[in-house]
């Protein structure tokens, strides 16, 4: 059974942009569960909507279809697309939305060119009511996905800047501040097993310098900075009690290296 | 089968306004499934709430209790009521929020008079969890809209002001900013075609002046403003991957002419 | 049954936590309905959490599992608890934010330490995904609430300050100020009764006095400011059709004076 479909926007909800995309879901699809990811994507923001959904979509029972409508590029030549990702159905533009999730994942998908399942005289403007929240709908229903267009080989997509790992250590950027003003970057768990292990090393961003990754909040005093890896397994900065963004006056895309420290320096 | 209660208010998230509501309504009907429509909808705006509304309301299932709470005359002598439009059913203050679900649409409604129907010992300033909440609720469970109170023939009603078609053209104003900063006018896409049809016109807007209108973003490059017939029906501007609010510094109630071309000015 | 799951946090909407909270319940209970009651807590704002909790849990059905994620606390050696007051569950950290549900209500509660109701690994920064949420999750699914954990005899609790009463009247503080600008304060209507009856009172708030608590807000003119009992029990200050906070500059934490008057001063 596919009985549940998410639903992530940057619409907001002072609009009628998000109801009326439920209404035209519970229109076709009476008996699904709705459930709200966010509407709070910053405005045509893809990346941090691909971030929500790399961070969350995996975990939701299979068959939830994801329907996902951050589309700064509505009215353009962009392609609608529908796709499946292990047992979950995703629904939305194609323009890199999709990226984070497809990058370590198989996909397959079509456009969305089978007119019968859109609503009449769709609009150009409002894709998300008119051919998005009907197909997420109908693929709810049972439409098999092959039914809604044709196949789609590749997907737009886009990447983080990669992490830069040398003798020296790692070079990496901060890609997401969450609500509490952690900065989130790209450096993974994984890079600093394999570059730093166990290794001493130094953490600089912004002005503040941190001597060690630690587990977690309680390892440091109320107030203090402190590097870990956080709930996504990338490299966080944090202060207990605290907000690093505020406190650090660090903004997304700046620059934090782990940089290796001799054993003379230790 | 009523088994979906929307909700639709302007009391934001961050009290118990809205929880308290959801569960009196589950208390009641305890199987019900509950959309959030918005809690945004700014402050005591009740064209704002009407306008969400107009454009969403309608594309719910048959038997869908729409409960509207954006009440600045709670506690006065408003009435509080319950209307049937078509298929779909409507609870909330007698204050204009269901003027332009209305204006086109007959409806039957009552006042909701009948305390059996109440919470025991209603709050004077918290209809929406006391009055609104039960009713929509009892309504969902099946009890007919007579049987909450005695009727009522005429609602309040508020309507935006009308353009002003004349030989020059048209001149409207702008009745709502979305989230993107598009500028939603009063002027239909039929008024268009009757006043304007085939013949070529200017728009001004602020100290913006467009040469027509075209059917979506990409009729545009990136970053310049443009005139369309958005989603709603109406005549907006926006700007492609643009913020028309910001960038033509437009104000909500700003004046919109459109302007008939004579040949010789073509 | 226990079909209903609500969920109170901190965390917005932009970032990945509440749907990750979402998709892990979803995944062990695949048949609960999920209702958001509140993820604008101001940040790590325990008493403002406790504050939803106390005006709207014990409205919802019997069996209701509330999972509140207000967790300052996350990583420290603070407990994770579950807890039953009357016919309701509650999930969440043990740091006050139950205080003022249970300050006139018996509970049982047990510590979360059964690692069998938590996901694998479970990070130590995000227990609303790793913990909370599966044990609401398990909750929910029919699992005893002994099942998850020992038994912990006694909460960690906070408190308002009590309202002063003496001779002169009562002096209390403002606890919470609403969307709409009301001042809530810790004066209840039942202290009111009791120190004032039906003597005549002057209230002194900012630099605002009233001469009477009035029942509603149809008692004042528009724009005029006004003392009643709200919906939660408590005085509250309010602006016919306006915004206290703003037009009579009051901040929270600011004191309110109930001063009885003398006969020869009315």
């Amino acid at each position: 059974m596919r009985n549940v479909i998410t639903l992530t926007t940057d619409f907001g909800l002072k609009d009628y942009y998000v109801s009326a995309m439920k209404g035209v879901i519970l229109g076709i699809a009476p008996d699904v569960r709705m459930i709200d990811i966010s509407h709070d994507i910053p405005s045509q923001d893809i990346m941090a909507g691909s971030w929500i959904l790399q961070n969350s979509a995996m975990l939701f029972p299979s068959g939830t279809v994801h329907n996902v409508v951050v589309d700064p590029g509505v009215g353009t030549d962009r392609n609608a697309v529908a796709l499946k990702i292990e047992d979950q159905y995703f629904v939305g533009p194609d323009n890199g939305i999709f990226s984070l999730l497809t990058q370590e994942r198989d996909y397959k998908a079509v456009r969305l060119t089978n007119e019968k399942y859109w609503r009449d005289n769709p609009s150009e403007t409002f894709h998300g009511r008119d051919i998005f929240a009907p197909a997420a709908a109908h693929l709810s229903e049972g439409v098999p996905l092959e039914e809604l267009g044709e196949p789609l080989d590749e997907l737009v997509t886009y990447r983080w800047t990669v992490p830069i790992a040398d003798k020296d250590g790692l070079e990496g950027m901060v890609i997401h501040i969450d609500k509490f003003g952690n900065l989130i970057t790209n450096i993974t768990a994984s890079q600093i097993e394999d570059v730093i292990g166990d290794k001493s090393v130094k953490i600089y961003v912004g002005n503040t310098i941190l001597d060690e990754i630690v587990s977690t909040f309680g390892a440091v005093p109320e107030g203090e900075p402190m590097a870990f890896i956080g709930s996504s397994g990338m490299l966080e900065i944090g202060i207990n009690k605290g907000n690093a963004e505020e406190m650090l006056s660090v903004q997304k895309g700046a620059q934090i290296s782990l940089i290796l420290q001799k054993e003379s320096q230790i």
